[in-house]
């Protein structure tokens, strides 16, 4: 079954809001087993959403609209909706109801723009809205069901979760739908796909195949539609695929690296410090962006200059004249000195070239090293990115937090 | 001139990947006078592909496909660009080469999937692509121009900010377009709009104003379209400006509260550091992701845990007993701790609750302590912030940049 998303709005169509409600729905529908057909966004003006919403009546069973439906001036779908459906705007007390209850518990005002969302059009069921004005509105015409969403992404969110989808689920009898993403770092998409490419060729046809690349991070997602096997099936492939690269995943589904990691310490009680270099606190973000870090993450060291490196860590002066402030000597060196700082039973340190200037042709721009040091052994690892400064801090992180990773399992 | 987006991708329509590019696009396209009809999402289908295109010829002169270029069998994007302009693909031996030049740049290898990249149709200029693998296309038809880019963003954006938009600025005439971006933080969007009514109102109507909020800043954009005396009206106007509002104005442009603050520093010779504890790095991030920084900035601690402030930033216990670790004594001592361990002229701390656990009644999650350090003086301010956690990082850095920037303005 296909679904047709049509968010409306000139905001999204000079750029000043990115339409992140596309995305949320899409994952929401697909997980339910509906396939959308295309995701489209057109502007405040009534000829066009009327020509998206006859092109999704022939592509799809399901077409969600979003935005438009606010009480400014600029805001026509609802007038577009009544054309299209030959509705009127009537007016609905508990509505208004609704709009007063919310207004009270969040100190509005109730003016003529907010009222004027209790007028709705008479052919159509309505959707609560319990956290905003504008209720949401869903009609069915010639066996197609139209959803009429708000755009602000929490209102509509909250809606398509507790209203929309139990409705889909129960019209059109959803059942039997299975999704497993399988998470990759360490290996480019090309070189991944060859090295699987056989074991692609043998999947089951009911098991579909998808590769979300992302900088550093290659995603495989397998899933089946209408199956009842379906599990079996994406649990048989998935333990084929861990077969032939153990070393490349590193997790499943919505895990991250640095999830992952945190979850690593957690069951060992361990710590982590971190030292850097040219990440500048990257690295260190990433791991309080996990709600809880602060059980496993004592502090870091943004060691940006040579002398901070000497003082801080006590890297050897010796060391950075010898074999330079990127190298192995130095990365190791910075470790050991962030274990010593922090006290933590891991380190882990990064030194680089982020460019885009500094580099040499014996170390270009993007050259990167990576150490972990524990009590008993210190590993390190050299990368080679690109040129482009914000793109290697990011892809130095996620090396980094990777072999963090192997060294918390190899211990 | 009107111009429509197409993204081609699966991974946007299972909603893995959020169309950031469109966004992008709008916004540069604007900028040059170009209004976005639509922009839509469609799968890697050929019949929907050809559809879109179809459409898109229609509606407009200038259609800009992104994504599908990539190696994977997944991506149909240029045999339906083939069927749609007759085009046959030949080799071509300078897209080879670029190949192997940017995979031996980062070590990659050359197999049968990156090669297939320089198969290319025989009716199109190509656009190079430095940073990828897959070229950039560029058709005309019956008066219309069609770009074809890859999806990957940074590479996407490149290209069209390089080689799209001078194309079709040379294409078209389109001049005497002149813009102004000025760059607030500190006060709320409706505020300012209510603050600069009178004079929004007493601007002429060629300037046209908008407003591009984000969080903890504001942009206001001037814009006058096709009229040469468009640079006096926009500079006239943005001085009125300057007028109302001096003390939230902190840039022009691409500036951004990170290259100001840098800017201001090398202009005085003075270096910075940073004491982070709930921000997590995400300040010294900033401060070094300005190519440049390390003249600056020499180094930062992520003060995570209290054992961190107390051994490392000598700040007394007792301050954090009494005061607690969010606190304007804790992140004045922080300040002051920091401008003695880095020996830089300026030392920023941050400490507070990022959330979601954590509040208590007088502290709620979003409380926010800011401090800037210098040899003669410490000030500092407090903040409350939301309840989303990366947001709360996001707008402290923010906060903290401004007070530094105040700081080093005040000296």
């Amino acid at each position: 079954m296909q679904a047709t998303i049509i968010a409306i709005g000139d905001e999204l169509l000079i750029g000043k809001v990115v339409n992140i409600n596309a995305a949320y729905i899409a994952r929401k529908l697909n997980l339910i087993g509906i396939r959308v057909r295309e995701a489209t966004v057109v502007g405040d003006n009534r000829q066009e959403i009327l020509q998206a919403l006859e092109r999704a009546h022939e592509q799809s069973k399901v077409v969600i609209l979003t935005g438009g439906l606010g009480p400014t001036s600029d805001d026509i779908t609802k007038p577009a909706l009544c054309e299209y459906f030959g509705s009127k705007l009537v007016f609905n007390p508990d509505v208004l109801e609704q709009i007063k209850v919310f207004l009270t518990k969040r100190r509005g005002i109730l003016n003529e723009l907010n009222q004027s969302q209790a007028w709705v059009p008479d052919n159509c069921a309505l959707l609560t809205n319990a956290i905003g004005t504008a209720p949401g509105m869903f009609f069915e015409k010639e066996g197609r069901c139209y959803f009429a969403l708000p755009g602000v992404p929490f209102e509509m969110e909250k809606m398509l979760d507790e209203q929309v989808i139990p409705i889909l689920i129960e019209k059109f009898k959803l059942e039997h739908i299975y999704h497993r993403t399988i998470l990759t770092t360490g290996v480019a998409e090309s070189v991944l796909a060859e090295t699987i490419a056989n074991w692609e060729k043998s999947l089951p046809q009911e098991v579909k195949l998808a590769y979300l690349p992302s900088p550093g991070i290659v995603k495989i997602r397998l899933s089946v539609y209408h199956h009842p096997q379906g599990q079996e099936m994406i649990a048989q492939a998935e333990q084929q695929l861990h077969a032939i690269i153990p070393e490349y995943i590193f997790g499943y589904d919505d895990d991250t690296l640095e999830s992952v990691v945190g979850r690593l310490l957690l069951e060992r009680g361990a710590t982590v410090s971190t030292a850097e270099s040219c990440t500048g606190g990257n690295i260190a973000l990433s791991i309080v962006s996990v709600a809880g870090a602060s059980a496993y993450f004592k502090g870091g060291l943004i060691a940006y200059s040579n002398e901070v490196k000497i003082q801080e860590l006590g890297v050897d002066p010796k060391i950075l004249e010898t074999h330079g402030a990127v190298s192995r000597q130095t990365a190791e060196a910075m470790a050991l000195g962030c274990l010593k700082k922090f006290k933590t039973q891991f380190a882990l340190a990064v030194t680089g070239i982020a460019g885009p200037d500094g580099g040499t042709p014996e170390k270009p721009v993007g050259t990167v090293w990576i150490a972990v040091a524990t009590e008993s052994k210190v590993i390190s690892n050299d990368f080679l990115f690109g040129d482009n400064r914000m793109r290697n801090i990011q892809r130095s992180t996620i090396a980094a937090l990777n072999l963090l990773r192997k060294a918390i399992l190899d211990c």
